[in-house]
C-alpha cells in the first residue's frame, strides 16, 4: 500500500505563503531555475527545474496514484482550470459540491463527510500508488486523524515574516517525527523528509 | 572582524518555543543524546553531544566573543545564575538594568540605548572573533537595523503547533537568504547556516 503524504515549499521561517497569499516568487524559485522541462497537465503552470531537483520532483509525480486537497486550496487555484497540474485525480474535502462541478474537470471527486472518507477514496483511486494531501489545514486534518505517514519540506531560503504557517491549528502537537529520512540541498531549495511518529 | 549571527534550535513549524515555554525537551534532544561532554561555565546546563554535533557546536561557541541578548531572555534565565553557559560576556538590551546587576555577573552589560548600541558593544568586546545574538525578538530587530550577518538553525524533528516562532515581528520581511552555506544532517538535528541577503 502507498504512503499518504503532505509536501510543500516552506520559507524558513515556516510559511507556505507570506501575507495576503504573496511570496509565492520567492519560495517557488526552484521551479523555474533549471534547464529540466517537466510536463505539466496545465499549460498555465511551467516547471523547468535544476537536474537534482527534477530527481526529486519527477519520482514525487510519478509515484502518487491521487490528490486530497482542502476547499480553500480547490478555489485558490479556481480548481486548477479543470485539470491538476500533476495530471491525478483530485479528491476535495469540501461540505458542498462548488456549481458546476464535477462536470468542469473530469478527475475531481467531491467528498462531504471527513477526512477519512476523502483519505480512503483518494487510496482507492490511487491503487497501490501515494496519495498527496494539500494544503496546510487539511495536512493538519490528516495528522490529528493519524492518517498521515510522511512530511515533505522543500525548504526554501527566504524570511516571509508572516503569512501562513504550513500546520496550522493542530491540536495534537507536539509530535515527533523520525528523521530526516532524505537530506538533499539544491539550487534555491533544500528538500527533507520526515516520517510521522504517531504516540 | 568577525560575524554578527543568530542561532536557534527550531521544530520543523517555526517554532523556538512550545505553548507556555514546553517542547524544550524534545527541540534539545541533541543536547544530550551523545558520549561528547561539552564544558559549560553552568553547572545547571550540561552538554552531552554526539560527535557530529559536537562538530558543529564547539566551534561556534569557540569562535564567539560576545553575545548580545533580549531582556525577555535574561529574564526567563535568571540572567543564567551570574554566568552565561558559554562563557562568554553577555551585552542586554534593556531599558532599564535589573535589580542586583551587573553586581551578580560580572560578565554582563547592560545597554538601553537600541540594538545598533548594544551590537558595537559587543562587537568591541568580542575582538575579531563573532558575535551571537539571542533570541527571536532581538534577532528581528537585528535584521531590522541590517546588522545580522548570518542566521544558523538547528532544525529538530517535532512539530510544536503553536509558540513561539524564531523571527517575530519581522517588517522587513520578504527577505532572501544565501544558502544554505553548510548543511549537516546529525541525530536529532539537522543543523543549516544562511547568510542575509539585504536589498
Amino acid at each position: 500500500m502507498g504512503k499518504v503524504y503532505t509536501a510543500a515549499t516552506v520559507s524558513l521561517d515556516g510559511f507556505i505563503a507570506g501575507p495576503d497569499e504573496s511570496g509565492f516568487d520567492r519560495l517557488f524559485r526552484w521551479y523555474g531555475n533549471g534547464d529540466v522541462e517537466v510536463p505539466s497537465a496545465n499549460p498555465d503552470v511551467q516547471f523547468r527545474l535544476t537536474k537534482e531537483n527534477a530527481g526529486v520532483f519527477v519520482p514525487m509525480i510519478e509515484n502518487t496514484g491521487a490528490l486530497v486537497v482542502g476547499r480553500r486550496l480547490f478555489d485558490l487555484t479556481g480548481g486548477w482550470g479543470g485539470r491538476h497540474p500533476m495530471d491525478r485525480h483530485v479528491v476535495v474535502l469540501t461540505h458542498s459540491v462548488p456549481e458546476g462541478w464535477p462536470e468542469k474537470g473530469e478527475n475531481f471527486t467531491f467528498v462531504g463527510d471527513g477526512i477519512e472518507s476523502a483519505v480512503a477514496t483518494a487510496r482507492e483511486i490511487a491503487g497501490g500508488r501515494d496519495v498527496g494531501v494539500n494544503g496546510g489545514t487539511i495536512a493538519s486534518q490528516c495528522l490529528e486523524a493519524r492518517l498521515l505517514d510522511e512530511i515533505w519540506v522543500a525548504l526554501a531560503p527566504v524570511l516571509l515574516g508572516a503569512g501562513r504557517p504550513y500546520f496550522d491549528e493542530l491540536r495534537s502537537a507536539p509530535l515527533d517525527l523520525e528523521g530526516p529520512l532524505t537530506v538533499l540541498d539544491a539550487k534555491d531549495v533544500t528538500h527533507l523528509r520526515y516520517r510521522v511518529r504517531y504516540p
